[in-house]
Parts: C-alpha cells; sequence; structure tokens
C-alpha cells in the first residue's frame, strides 16, 4: 500500500504492521491446507464425522422453521426455549445452573474471545497449560498477554502443584484456561480430585477458569466426573459447544457464568457480531425438542469409541516400542510421543507429498513458541472409518520409521 | 462476587469492573426490550420487512443442501462460489472487484469489529460523524479511542470540509466510518461529488474509510452513484451486508478489501469465531444461484418504497410545521428533528405506554454522549405495513402535540 504524499506510515499503516508482526496465521491453518489434498488421509484436523451429522432430524427442524417462525430469518434476542435446553444438558452433565448463567455463542471460540476481552487488560497475564488448544492463544494474542505456562503431560493433565506455586508466588493471572475432558491436543482427562483442587484454587485466588468442555459428551467408558463448574458456579466459566455434538457449521455454542456478567458479554457480543444467527439457534432449539440428541450422541460414542479402537490397536500393531501414546477416555484426539531427536514439523510435507497421510505437529500446539512439544504429534479420529484410519497408521507407520532411520 | 480469603481485587475482578464502566450496553438495546411489548406500533428498531423474507426460495436452498451437501454442517474454508457471487452483486452497485478481496463476515458488525482490531491501537483516534450508526461506537469502546466527531446532517451528510480541516491540521486517525447511501440513523445519501471527494481524502492521508453499504441496493428513486469504493480500491474498505436484502438472521456479510489485508482478517476472524456458519453461506450460495436475487431486491424497493411514502404522507398530514425531516432516497430511516427545547428520550416512554408507539431517541446516535441530536427521533420503516405506518404517526403526533404543548 505504498503511500502518495507522506514519507511518514499513517496511523493505519502503523497498526497494520504491528498486526501483521503479531497476528500470524496458525501452524494448524496451513496444515490445514496441505492436507486437505484429494487422495490424502488425513489425521491433522478436529473434524466431527460427517457421516453421523443428524441430517433428519435437522433437516425437519429447519422445514419446520421455515413453515411457521418468520423470526427464525430475524434479528432477534437470545432464544429463551435453547437457554432452558442447556440446562437440561447440563444437568446431563452434572452441572446445575439457571437459564439466567447461559449465554448463547456463536461457537465456543467466541467464548473464548469474549472472556478474552472481558478479563484481560492489554498486556495482562493468562495461564495456559504448556499444551494448549491454539484457538485460546489465537483469541489472546491482539492484546499480547505475558503467558504463564503450566506443565502438562498426556497421562495425568495440568499440573495443579505447578498452578498452586504461581498462585502462591505472585498475584493471579487474568484466567487460567483449560479442558477437562478429552483434552485438545493431548487426549487427557482429569481425575476427580484434580478437578476439585483446580475449583478451589480458582475460588481461593478469586482467578477465573474458562473450563472448555467441547468433548465432555464424547466418552468411551465409564461416564466422565462432572466438569469443575460442578463444584464451583463463581469462579469457573464453562465453554460449551454444538460443534462436536451435532454440527459445527452451525457455529453454536454456550457459556454457564454467574448472572452478573451476562450484561458485559452481551455488550461484548453486540459489539462483535450482533447476534448468533436465529436460524441456528432456532434449528438447533427445536432438533432438541424432538428428544433426538441422547440416542444422537450415544451414536456418536459407539462410533468415535470404535474408531479410537481401531487407532490404539493400528498403532500398538504397528508401531509399539517406537513411539509413545496415550488411550484417551474422551474426546477426538491421540497425542503420540516420538523420541526427542525428531521434529515433526519436519516430517508433516514429505508424509502429505510421500504417503499421502497428514497429522498436526505438536509445535502447533505449543505455547510461547515453545520447542518441548517438537517431537509430538496428534492424531484427530473422528471423521475417518476405521478402516481409513488402518490405512492411515500404515501409512504414518512408514514416515515414522522413515524418520528413526 | 465476594472473594474469600483476599482483601485486593484480583486481576479477573478489576478487568470486569473497568469493563463494567466502559461496556454500557446500548440505549437502542433497552428501547428495543420496551418496544416490543405486544401492541406497541414501533418504529424504533431497523429490521427488515419479515413478510418480505424469501422464505420459499431459501427454504429449497436449505432442502438442497441437506440433501445434497453435508459439507454445509461441517467446518470450513469461506466458501469461494459465494465469493464469485459477491463480485457480480458488487457490479450491480458499480464496484469493480476481484474475489481475492472478497472476505466473508458473520454480519457486517463483525466486519467493523474486525476492522476495529485491525487498524485501532488502544487508545488510538478515530473520525466518525456527530451522528452515527452505535454499532460502530460499540465496536471500538473497549479500545478507550478518542473520537474525533465531524458535523453531519439529514439533508448533505458528512460535512467533507470538517473531514479536510482535521486532516490538514494533524496526523490521520486510524480510520473514518460513515454510510454513504440511506444513512443510519438520518437517511441522507452522499450526492457525487462528495463521494469523489472523500475517496480522494482517504487516499491522500492514507487513512482508510469504513464504507458502511448496508442499505445501498435499498433505494426509492433513481439508482443511486455508486459507492467510495468505485473510486478508491486502496484505501476504501466496504462493508456489504446479506442481513438488509436477504434475511438478517443468517448473519451474513462481506468485505470488500485490499487482497493484502486477507490473512490478517482471517487471523483476527479465526481469533474471534473461527468461521462464518458455513450452512448460512451455502444457503446463500444455492439462493443467488437461483438467479432470484434481483427479482426479490426490486420487490424490496416497491415495498419499502411504498413504506416510505406512506411515512411521509402521513408526517405531512399530522406533523407540516410543528416537525422537520427529510425524504431519503434509500434506507430504512425518516430523521425527524423537533423544536430543540423537546428531549426526546424523555417521550420514549410514555409513547410506549400512553399511546403504544415507539421511536429510537435521538440520543442513542449521538457520539461521545453529545447533546446536539437530542430534540431528535429516528423512525424506521422497513416491518410496518402502510396502515400500521399511518396508526403509527397518528399516535406519534399525539405525543408530540404534548409535548410542544
Amino acid at each position: 500500500m505504498a503511500g502518495t504524499t507522506k514519507s511518514e506510515p499513517s496511523a493505519a499503516e502503523r497498526a497494520i504492521a504491528r498486526a501483521s508482526e503479531i497476528m500470524r496465521q496458525s501452524t494448524l491453518r496451513e496444515v490445514l491446507a496441505l492436507a486437505s489434498r484429494p487422495g490424502v488421509l488425513s489425521f491433522a484436523v478436529g473434524l466431527p464425522g460427517q457421516s453421523l451429522f443428524p441430517v433428519e432430524g435437522l433437516s425437519r427442524a429447519a422445514a419446520e422453521l421455515f413453515a411457521t417462525d418468520r423470526q427464525s430469518l430475524q434479528y432477534g434476542i437470545p432464544y429463551p426455549p435453547l437457554k432452558a435446553q442447556i440446562v437440561e444438558l447440563m444437568r446431563l452433565r452434572g452441572v446445575t445452573c439457571r437459564p439466567e448463567q447461559v449465554f448463547l455463542t456463536s461457537g465456543s471460540q467466541q467464548g473464548m474471545h469474549l472472556f478474552a476481552r472481558l478479563l484481560l487488560v492489554p498486556g495482562g497475564r493468562v495461564m495456559f497449560e504448556d499444551t494448549v488448544y491454539d484457538g485460546m492463544p489465537m483469541a489472546v494474542k491482539r492484546l499480547e498477554p505475558e503467558i504463564l505456562a503450566i506443565p502438562t503431560d498426556l497421562n495425568e493433565g495440568i499440573d495443579a502443584d505447578a498452578v498452586e506455586r504461581h498462585l502462591a508466588a505472585g498475584p493471579a493471572p487474568a484466567f487460567l484456561y483449560l479442558i477437562t475432558d478429552g483434552h485438545n491436543p493431548l487426549g487427557v482427562s482429569l481425575d476427580e480430585a484434580k478437578r476439585r483442587r483446580l475449583a478451589a484454587l480458582a475460588r481461593q485466588h478469586r482467578m477465573p477458569i474458562l473450563e472448555d468442555d467441547a468433548y465432555g459428551f464424547l466418552y468411551y467408558e465409564a461416564s466422565p466426573a462432572p466438569p469443575l463448574r460442578a463444584h464451583e458456579d463463581e469462579w469457573v466459566f464453562y465453554l460449551g459447544s454444538f460443534s462436536k455434538i451435532l454440527a459445527p457449521g452451525l457455529r453454536s455454542g454456550w457459556i454457564v457464568a454467574p448472572e452478573e456478567l451476562m450484561p458485559m458479554l452481551a455488550a461484548l457480543k453486540h459489539a462483535a457480531d450482533l447476534d448468533t444467527p436465529s436460524f441456528s439457534q432456532r434449528m438447533i432449539s427445536t432438533f432438541l425438542a424432538s428428544g433426538e440428541l441422547p440416542g444422537h450422541m450415544a451414536r456418536l460414542r459407539a462410533a468415535y469409541g470404535a474408531q479410537r479402537d481401531a487407532l490404539l490397536a493400528a498403532l500398538d500393531r504397528r508401531l509399539a516400542g517406537a513411539v509413545r501414546w496415550n488411550r484417551p477416555r474422551a474426546g477426538m484426539f491421540v497425542w503420540v510421543e516420538l523420541p526427542e531427536r525428531i521434529d515433526t514439523a519436519q516430517l508433516v510435507r514429505p508424509a502429505i507429498e510421500e504417503e499421502k497421510v497428514a497429522f498436526s505437529p505438536g509445535a502447533a500446539f505449543a505455547v510461547r513458541g515453545s520447542h518441548h512439544a517438537d517431537h509430538c504429534l496428534r492424531l484427530a479420529f473422528a471423521h475417518l472409518t476405521p478402516e481409513e484410519i488402518e490405512t492411515g497408521v500404515e501409512r504414518l507407520a512408514r514416515v515414522i520409521e522413515r524418520a528413526l532411520g
């Protein structure tokens, strides 16, 4: 954008230059583009299984709206029946809440972004696990915060001792973000004692925990313990999502938070995009009213559970000894650790080009450009059939075996 | 949120307190709640006419997606066919652009918010008309900018001399926001000479103009002159919307901006809400592909034009002499000026409670809490029938006559 009359950059030019320095597109999105080439079996992106979308039920819901409810196409306030239905859904997760504590979002990424803008001042401090879903750092990036990184791993998850040490040593950060069940990318679910302890720390230090529960309904063994929000209703702010249990293309999620925050969340949301699509809200509400969701979620658990098992069996058959991984009890991801000398980011392109298989390199989820996860990779399994998973692991094993030499 | 162990407020508590100071909900939203009472004829909110939504066409489009396109429910990249269709739509407005310059948004409010975050640093400066659509100040509020207020009026619109004086006197602000046709709330459309002059100023001072064209397709006399973007493709960033020409409940709009800004807009959008709903994008694209949009827009122009005429005739019959108003050539709003001693905000509640009629008080659109529009009010006419408009003006006239004493 060449200037014409002045030599100094204008305010807009300076802001654009700064934004372009700090807002680089995430590595994960770049991988996505490569991984979508035809013929590539991609474990790279956390897509829900498209063949499982409840198309018939949603189609009936849409037809009903078109026939009877023109307000579904109009501007509108957050749809009250959907809030009441979310209260019922939360009950299935062991959480008691009221419709006045439910806030509707355009997907849970928006929930993260609204909380970032509510809780964080420019240059403030936030606390993340050192391996973290990349959408959360993206949501705070423009505010250039100091990030406190807490160790975490694929077996136990976030290190609660480290959280406690940080909080004892200095002022609490603006918030801590975590995923309780089926962690993205680590696959881990927290044990119940740790849930209670983290909830207590949030209360003790008046530090909000943003609890991302996108995967809590997708469990493959015993029903998981309730989320942190069940233990703490004042300092745990819960993020729910219809993307993984219904369909991401509707962009609908929710927040459960203290009622006194609702006017501020509403003002921040108004500033960001006015309303969540009325049509999505009412289509989801009509679908939920049909009573089909519990059966649908049971089908998802059966299918994804079988896909997880196929992935674990294939890894065991082809890569046992060479690499480590965990057995996720929930969610859509298996985390794989290679020997430390391997940099998985270097393997992405040859994997796609030579073996037609894709994955997300560990570096995509490492906070602050840290290198601790460079030798790791994430496998997303929800959108592939067991047969595709077997073929994919076969291809991946060849890539890894070559890298191991 | 009472603390339990410490006496000083935590970082989160301080941020929440600050946010609650600066993010008060807009006056307009408060009026909306009152105005939606049953039996109230409301001119208060800029709703498109619900009875005119192309329900059959959209319903066919949705049915086709459910039958053939499961990706419409999946995460996805911005839908390329829709970008190409928007290029065609822009051509109808006299604007030449390429798909690489089109960015899809969750409604044009999101476009404003993305540009605010791209162009404005905390505490920076922006330039608004002194009577302005309240969504734009909302979009920048959290960044606490200095606002340069430019005089504007219901006959000529923004004072280009004042813009030029400001730019000559000091560094250019981060951006200028304006509406070229069918201004919200003033109803005014800019003449062609002023369009050219403003576009030239943007270029000369390398100051982006955010051109909000939500109403440019809704004209009731000769087809309006092309927007500023037709004269300047580097420093005019155009905001388009499907809300007024199709349906706001889908939350879909677009930006036309220089191609080099697209990666940064994409990163900021990813941080905010990942994707615009795939389902909305593809439903709109399928509807546009049916070729029904031009005919639909012609029906909107005929209906809204008749409603505008009914409103102007009723005002003329009941309030000529007592108040002033303009004759909008485009859009959905008539601006009414009462004698300066009347504060219209004081009339809202009695109007609703005693006469069952609602409007938006001028103060809702005054920047920086200025009082220059306290004696004005905005009438939105797109969602009311000519008969409702006549009855509404009858009621409004009684309110105003009582106020005039």
